[in-house]
């Protein structure tokens, strides 16, 4: 369990996602057409190359349908496989294995696309100082979930919630009247151990920001040069982060400029499903 | 209530996304740097074009969070929008406002994405006899609010989930030894208000399960030849449903073979989100 | 799990059963006059001649209360048992075995009590080529256990609720302002998957719901003349469904017509208990 | 709120009642053939005459499906209706109402069918000094509801469930090894709030019971004789309690005997459905 | 299970406790610091002397966090023991140990807590005829867990909560205008299982409660010698309670009044914690 | 709800309290004794001298119980109120009043009892640097209320769980080998927004902690001369926490050593309640 989201609410997603899907009645085409003590051997395939997440979860699916399932796992979250790989070889009641099917592919699909996606933002920075971070663009109620399939792909931390640490966006600081009242306010306010990180969009905000208390500033929108200039600026007083317009083509030169994360939302919001099925063996 | 999902289900999805945001402290930057009578008005605003939907979600959100915040919508699910155009406009508490932005935000950029998707791929095959129909390949716990959002893109409906009609995949026919056979105890198992489908890959399987009393035959990976073929030997007998290797290029193609259905999973597990924000007034 | 109700809803009607019976501080009697270490041996008796169902819910009672309660089933759902059969003998500790017995019972009771009722009327109509089906006149919270009942007891499946199926009442073609209307209205909507179909109260409206495609068409109330007639006319153009004054002297009348579903709601909303007991080995 | 059931079970009762028929998509026949700005007015009318039970649950179910539905109720729980009565007068939105008619219809019928049964007993026993007392042989989930429809007949209360008081059984005394000894345990573990009660099957078994300290006597399937029999002995020491072979012919004989409490398991595990419907007006 | 709070409660307290505890990322601490196959072994160990509780719920953390870990008990509720006694043995894997001590702690030292100070004041009235007894001043959602700690300390139970017995306070006679009258009205709706007691706080009401028919009076803040009337004049016809102004000082003097229980608020909402930790074998 | 614990969790905690307190039968006792009809005023008055705390517990109680209560406040979380004070008034139905009295009361006084004896310890250092801050020793369940009830008593923030910060405790170091290999490997796991603690019970472990990177130490059971060793050690390069042996005789001289942080135990784990009443007006 310990290395994973924690037990209890990947549970609970797993109880919703299966209410949804089997109603009041179960799968009744595997009811009509497999008899009750078939049983049957099916491997989970990928049909992609890309990098493995949602395991947890799909075991959780096989554990709630049916605690009869053995599922024999190949690689685990984090590994890089190829179109073809053997994810897993399922084996048990025929009927639990159809019903368990397209739900315990879901979360692959979803998690594994999302880990390929981050993968390939971290391997677009090698070699430079920076790290892809996630941001809260993620998808209601599967956070834990898609956070775990972030650091799958070799993704960082950001904050999970509004409740872990304090960042103040453009619009706090619009109510507040200036970044440095804002910073101070947030600094009186948080105690020892909690972070408090600003966004900016102008250059000239940084400076404000570091003299109040930002211990990470976020640069939103920031040209290269802004970025570079901010860098040179910073003297390493805060961690900088670079967000907005970051994409596969853009993600290498923004991390030459020596921020320290890049935040990407569309690693959680539009990262596309990765291609997984279920073969018989 | 009635022309969305139903509400005790919206209910429970948003109570979840809020418990993973607001954990149990709450929105500390904004209780730290606003002031708790502020009041401010944000307008939803479009940052692209594309097609709404996710609005009850938003409002439930906006409930949960605050009911002295006011929403006034200028666009319901369904509409095209235009990048800038604004989408609603939110009053009230400056706190409440905050807190409730980016979960509202996560919900309508989804949803709007969904949309968006579908309504490119119905727009592709307008003017042929097809439709465009979601899969089970849904976000975990998010089905009911994902359809919703096909439906808004104008896409069609299948079949929910496992209980609320019989589909016949190729592995169910593989157990049972026959696409015959499988039907055959599909239509014996079923009551009188449920239909039975089966899913075929090779067009010499169509007369045996139209001979079995199949209502609907879903041809899997069919070349459009093949497609051609199977509209012209089903003579209407059965509804008949493209699936596999569907994209925005094929689509249209694949329409114009006379099928009656597309199904098209990436309409829900591969669809970007669509951009969205909140801007002060 | 798999030829009964989804493993999820009866564990959860299980769990709320329990808690509703053992409030905070649980079996006070048992607590108070049962050592810890006595173990004993009890049968559950059937204390009359029926059909039995709900083991899978007794089963779950059982687990719930104690994992070291061991039943060892001589009857399943849907057997014939007479008066004085053994239908399980339990054993394990007794403190356990007593606290669950009531919850157990309550279960069995009710769940033989519907199978029982259900294949008295499949037996009245034995041999004609009707199936008996149960409607949505079920126990507020209890329906896929009590639709598991009636198929217990030979009973065919009707929509399991408002989604999964079309059937315009009365009161909707009174809105709408006709039956052809009401149905096209249902078959615009309805995708590929989705029967309709559509009450009708006078054997006039027949020709019209069949012209508009409804695949079912319920006969609500119709005097047997009027049944046959349908029946002629409909020339198996659609499932034909009788309701309204069925009773069990009245059943098998009702089937000679011809018809193909008589749905009957006493099956759930007045079977009588299953007199079924508890008794020390 | 105060003179019904604790309104959070309600909430949660009707919560699951409406998640089971509404499942994912909800009302397809209501949204499919009913404008969404119509409006309409319809009665509850009762189809027989009985005892009205029930009113809490209905009006919760409007409130979840639709707060816009507004109810004119014309009697109250305990009300003795005629066929033909209007229960209540419903407005509001024509889907909402559609929506919501069987699940309220479901808990009227039930309820009432409860009440009503209940009565019937309690006008059989008119005149004597007992009264009728409901069991735990109550519908799994639906024991606050039930509880509820029983005093609305008229019956009274018995323990509600395991924990709230101390009820002995043969099964428990027969571990024990005598109700002597089964009594004594339990008064030295119970409070000074909670009841005594023993059931027995043996008139020569009352004097043991009363000696033990047992503040209430259930005589289990005595015949009459006995139970005049216990009366006299136990000379008002403690409540009288007759069970077993209690129907609406026997239930006068019994009572006459000088019984204080004559609990009848029927009342909520075999009432009959109490016939409801709804018309438009 | 049985000789403690009923499994289904205990299982949602911890599950709630671990879900605050948790958060969406789990134990970020331990997933950072310990290898995830490191075992280790550590001892539950008494800081103080005192009375052991809470075992249950303990064990519940350890089953909910990791089923690999092991606990060798040593002492159960109820048990006294003293400062450096070991109370468990735990093995497992570190990650899983490290991540449950703090919330099995947690119970553990408020569990004992209550069983310490109940213990305190039962040894104060040894040999005394009265007994300690809780009241329903628990700590929100954990009142089964309490009045099991109550039991642990040798306390006795009183009602558990406003519907398993009647307790007319001070302003129920206020409203109804007289003790006389309170009682009457509650003896009247109560079933023949269900208490009646009264609060009182005058000498002069005791003869009215009496009269009326209380089963147990309140003798609320009652000076020495009035309880000392109070039992004079009650003459065994009800059970007499005195509250308010019982500390370790004062609560054998009231046992020696004669009343026949004292119920303590300090028991359960003002027990400081008892101290106990986790040590490295 | 925007400066107190998120919405959500308040009412989940309240619900689950009155479940336990009203069972399936509700207020016995208010049903039996007071009309339906009777309306009625009420004061809840502070018994002795303190901090209010717990309001918005105490007020979502009146909304579950009927929504019907009015309450009228007269002071605020974190107000510093004397005995007999009036604290808020109520009014509305007699019955919803006294029903809802006790978990009100209960609510309020637990909360208030930890603003109290917070205020008392930040009291106690007042003109020192230091601030006082809660520890993960809170009432299971509760902790997010515990932790509103400390700041209305003047005291700082900690980590809430164990996911929002990184706190190295001793066991941690056993397991790694090292302080500066913990602090090593937890560094290298965060993100850049999550702080990393470690304690050290040696002050020669100091200047390991920091050069690790430590950005708080808890300096756990340090004699005063360690503690300003310490301090003069650190220079401001970490948040110095103190922790262990201190109550209020003794935390103004750990104060003025002139660390950073005191964390007290006792303010969640053994605040003794405050005593609150509610009077008749």
């Amino acid at each position: 369990m310990m290395n994973t989201a924690p037990a209890g609410l990947v549970t609970d997603i797993v109880a919703r996602t299966l209410a949804e899907d089997l109603g009041g009645r179960g799968d009744v085409t595997t009811l009509a057409t497999i008899p009750a003590d078939a049983t049957a051997e099916f491997d989970i395939v990928a049909r992609e190359a890309g990098v493995l997440a949602g395991r947890q979860a799909a075991c959780e699916v096989f554990t709630q349908i049916d605690p009869a399932i053995v599922s024999n796992w190949r690689h685990g979250d984090g590994a890089r496989i190829e179109a073809g790989d053997v994810v897993s070889r399922l084996s048990g009641p025929a009927r639990s294995l159809l019903t368990a099917e397209r739900a315990a592919l879901n979360f692959l699909g979803r998690m594994s696309g999302i880990a390929t996606l981050t993968r390939a933002y971290v391997d677009a920075i090698e070699g430079t100082g920076a790290v892809i971070a996630h941001t809260r663009k993620t998808t209601p109620g599967l956070r834990a979930l898609e956070l775990q399939a972030v650091k799958a792909g070799g993704g960082a931390s950001h904050r999970y919630g509004l409740d872990d640490a304090i960042l103040i966006k453009d619009n706090h600081v619009a109510v507040c009247g200036s970044v440095a009242e804002a910073v101070r306010r947030a600094r009186g306010f948080a105690g020892h151990m909690t972070r408090v990180a600003v966004e900016i969009d102008r250059l000239d905000q940084l400076d404000e920001a570091l003299a109040a208390g930002a211990e990470s500033v976020l640069l939103d929108n920031f040209p290269l040069e802004d970025l570079r200039a901010a860098v040179a600026a910073a003297k390493g007083r805060a961690a900088l982060e670079a967000s907005g317009g970051v994409n596969l083509g853009t993600a290498r030169a923004i991390a030459g400029t020596g921020v320290d994360v890049i935040s990407v939302g569309a690693l959680t919001h539009s990262a596309p499903n990765f291609d997984v099925g279920l073969d018989a063996v």
